[in-house]
């Protein structure tokens, strides 16, 4: 299954070739994953501050296919291709007018304190139901 | 009238105090005039930027009453104080829970090249509208 | 006394226009005022965060006098214009080629969990010095 | 022979964990190239603005190694993997205490224009001594 999160380009996000500056775009995809956890996972990023938890980048790996430009609307897709222990793997576009913009495949780890720890039973069983339908 | 515009706290604006850092109350009030101007007044940065045309900011006055946290979905409220020949005067509030934030009142000047130039007739007429209404 | 900051305009800084975006300016002011106090008040972020304190930003005020290009290196001068029981009034203008950008005026609180609380001491005094001399 | 480009973690690249929220480090290694293409290959962004010119990223792969605090001063160490004809291969690292925070490997392409063009000769030749040195 696919989780859709679309966002707006607006002027903040662009740089002086009028396109978007490109770290912007992790601010994008940071985005996505925390509405992807609040919404499919049921586990907000304030839920886990509030319990020492969190969700660091561990990897990610980004391929820049086309530029976005000021006032599209871009179609941001989540999908989970892995889902380890303690671990997830993302693959994140970014679609308008039928041309992804960029792939990008990045690794959370969910921690407590400063350890791995593995995810809470009913936050696995809603991520893997997501991967499956 | 009040042009409402919601914008969801999340990670990206948060401070190691765990609230919204306040120049990221700036990037949301840019926001939120870009998006005045393209739903009230009907010209989209995007349109301004093909024509060599812009609303620099001139001037910015911010009291900050309380902090806004992670997770929080701020009603942020835009006013018209005033509208000169080529500027216009914003008020700017963002509330949840019924506490407002901050007020910030903000002038923007409407430029060609590095100019001043009056607002379009229709412009004008759409944005005198919406403040009578 | 001027406290001196300078500040290189780089391409992460600015917008479509090809000048800075001015809430980056606030990005600036805020790195300013960091770096004030640890190097005139002696107290650092980091110390403040761990000791619970910080120095929320309670009012601004800003003119906007002339844009700022990529490459210019803006020279942030910082003065104190009044030192309270336990708020600093910062006047802060940038300037290059003898031309000041922006002056701003901004208003800390010094506090301490979420109550505001009187300056240390020693604090004090080299702010003091600095506003003296 | 590396090219060293020290940044200062400030409260502006923090995030509520107290830690570099990771797209900001994306702002820090975007600065990094912005230095080394002006210092060492003697081409400014602002040079390159001005004949329409860029280096648009094309590919990243960053390993996060471990977190980076405020008030850190880390040592970004900028190394050229591969010239091409138009594009060029960076390596970044950044280090504190003896340890390295981030491997990064990112791809520019020279543009002019939307196309891609050959680096220009005394730019080439530049680079090429720092590879060799």
């Amino acid at each position: 299954m696919i989780f859709h999160h679309p966002i707006q380009i607006e002027f903040n996000h662009c740089d002086p070739a009028g396109i978007v500056f490109f770290p912007r775009f992790y601010e994008m995809i940071s985005s996505d994953c925390e509405n992807f956890h609040a919404k499919v996972g049921g586990l907000t990023y304030a839920q886990m501050m509030a319990a020492q938890q969190g969700v660091p980048t561990v990897k990610i790996e980004t391929d820049f296919h086309a530029p976005a430009r000021l006032g599209e609307v871009l179609d941001f897709q989540v999908e989970v291709e892995r889902l380890g222990r303690s671990s997830i793997l993302f693959k994140v576009t970014a679609w308008e007018g039928g041309v992804n913009r960029f792939t990008a495949r990045m690794t959370q780890a969910f921690v407590e304190g400063l350890k791995a720890r593995s995810w809470p039973e009913e936050v696995r069983a809603r991520i893997e139901a997501f991967m499956a339908a």
